[in-house]
C-alpha cells in the first residue's frame, strides 16, 4: 500500500472540445470508459459514481483510485468534456488519457500537466 | 440548471503541506469539511464518497457537485493534502478553499488556478 500511496503525483487536466454529443450523455458508457482508462494506467479502482443531469444532458462523475482519481464533466450541448486524471505512485496517467482521447475523439484539446505534492 | 452547468469554470489545485496528521485521517471529519466548503462557495452537492486506507492512514474522497467537484487526497505520514476545487457557473471556488485552508492550517501551500473550458 505504501508503495502506491505516495504524495508525489502527476495531475493531467484535459479540456476536450468538438466531441460528438452522443458520446457525452450516457453515464454507463462514460463509467465504462473511465474504468478502461484507469486499468490502462495501472491504477486500482476504489469507487465510482456518475450523475446524469437529464436526458440528452451532460454527466458528471468520478472514479476514486488507490492512486487518487479520474473525474469527468461533460457538456454535450457544446461538445465539451473536462477530464482530470490525478495519479500518484507507479500508475501512468498519460495512458489513461490516451484511452479517453481515443474514445471521445475531440477535434481540439488543451492538456495541462501539473506535478502535485512537490515542495 | 443551464445557468449553473456551463463549461467555463475555475479549477483550483491546492497542495497543502505541514498539516497536523490528526486532521488527515478521519473520513467523516473530512467529508463534513468539504461539505462546509462546498456550501460556502454556493455549490450544490450531488454525491460524496470517502475511502479510508486504514487506521491512522490517509483518506481519499470526493464531493460531486452540480458545478463539478471537490476532491481531496491526504498523506498524514507527511502532513500533506492535495485538494482540487473545480466549479463552473456562479459558484466561488476560492471561498471553498478558504474554508479548507482554515480548518487544516497548513504551514505551506501551493495553489494553482486553472481556467477550464476556454478555447
Amino acid at each position: 500500500m505504501t508503495t502506491i500511496h505516495r504524495p508525489a503525483g502527476i495531475h493531467l487536466l484535459a479540456d476536450l472540445h468538438g466531441i460528438d454529443a452522443s458520446l457525452l450523455t450516457d453515464a454507463g458508457r462514460i463509467d465504462a470508459l473511465l474504468r478502461e482508462a484507469a486499468l490502462a494506467a495501472g491504477a486500482r479502482i476504489l469507487h465510482s459514481h456518475f450523475h446524469t443531469f437529464g436526458p440528452g444532458m451532460g454527466i458528471t462523475g468520478v472514479l476514486l483510485l488507490a492512486e487518487s482519481h479520474i473525474s469527468i464533466h461533460t457538456w454535450p450541448e457544446v461538445g465539451f468534456a473536462a477530464a482530470d486524471i490525478f495519479m500518484c505512485g507507479a500508475a501512468q496517467p498519460h495512458l489513461a488519457l490516451e484511452v479517453i482521447d481515443a474514445a471521445l475523439a475531440p477535434n481540439a484539446r488543451e492538456v495541462k500537466v501539473v506535478e502535485r505534492g512537490q515542495l
